[in-house]
């Protein structure tokens, strides 16, 4: 049984739709961040880096996002969720991580800004530019890297959750999705996914938890 | 023949040694960014996020390091770079998404703060604040990830040239290495490795070029 340490909104669901669309035998952990459940010593004996998710897996603990979805792909080899190829692996884990590495920390800069600096001021300055910065790193994906239907062409791969919840903070983010067609158009064709309905309402119970 | 775009001291660096490392044939274009080459229409033709590295293969253009050097990796199998177990696998590349995503950009905003935000005050307060963090996450990586003697144990693995390219920029982020005794060891113990020196020589000839 594999077990997420997740909290609802945070890149944990696209781990979560990887459980669900692996077929996986899983169970959920809320993180509430609410309470600075993430900064408790009995979750620091877990993940040290003080973030969700983390798995726990029978041979330990893994984190970071596309490490773990690789992870669940690699061991349910049965639902496809990647590429075996080197090249077209390589491809679309290059995906995952320009979402994780550039995306996601430009999107940080909106509600997180306190990590990078301390002066209110700055803090606002990081606030007021971070949507220009991922309405910039959207404008790439729309014109450069979705392939379609799915991100990464024909098969349906881990770069589609993610992108799906990257997608979803767009609004909170202050980015208008206007221009971004394609993947607006993605994001409404994941909804309609079993696995990702059912990973919705596992996300309302764990809120409500 | 694998072509490396990149440019000396950027992390295109651990992709250059992977590829000795690998035995790979290849070879090196200096993107340079004293003249910005980095934003001229022919390299943004080949990686339009206007970065280093990208690689180019006979499949097509590959970027992001990770990805980068788990695909020279996984076709040149006998240099045994990556391992194959699943579980392994995933703590290696969440290894190397850790440098990638978290470190690499505390490290950038020591002297790339412009990206985030734009008054002068904000980027002064960024780059204050810049080796704090990147110390925090060498405190982690000395405490809890380096397992030794290689970063992930007996085998070395694409982790080792990641940490060896972020090690080597600490001195420049500001940040005293003296906590990192093991880290420290690590980079210096690289440093005699014979795919490494060649590197180093190949970096030296091309930084002159």
């Amino acid at each position: 049984m594999l077990k997420l340490y997740t909290f609802p909104k945070t890149i944990g669901l696209a781990c979560h739709i990887a459980l669900a669309e692996a077929g996986a035998a899983y169970e959920l952990v809320k993180v509430d961040f609410m309470t600075n459940a993430q900064r408790a010593p009995d979750y620091l004996a877990i993940n040290p880096k003080s973030r969700v998710p983390a798995l726990e897996t029978p041979q330990g603990i893994l984190t970071e996002a596309p490490a773990i979805m690789t992870y669940i792909a690699q061991t349910h080899p049965a639902a496809k969720l990647v590429p075996d190829e080197p090249f077209a692996f390589a491809e679309m884990l290059a995906f995952n991580i320009y979402l994780c590495g550039t995306v996601h920390p430009a999107a940080a800069h909106r509600h997180r800004g306190y990590r990078w600096a301390d002066a209110p001021e700055a803090i606002e300055d990081m606030r007021r530019k971070a949507p220009l910065n991922v309405a910039e790193c959207f404008d790439l994906i729309e014109a450069h890297m979705f392939k379609g239907p799915w991100v990464m062409g024909q098969d349906y791969s881990l770069a589609d959750p993610y992108l799906y919840v990257l997608t979803s903070w767009l609004a909170r983010d202050g980015v208008d999705s206007a221009p971004y067609p394609k993947v607006m158009e993605h994001f409404a064709r994941m909804g309609e996914r079993p696995a990702v309905r059912k990973v919705l309402a596992e996300v309302e119970a764990l809120s409500a938890a």
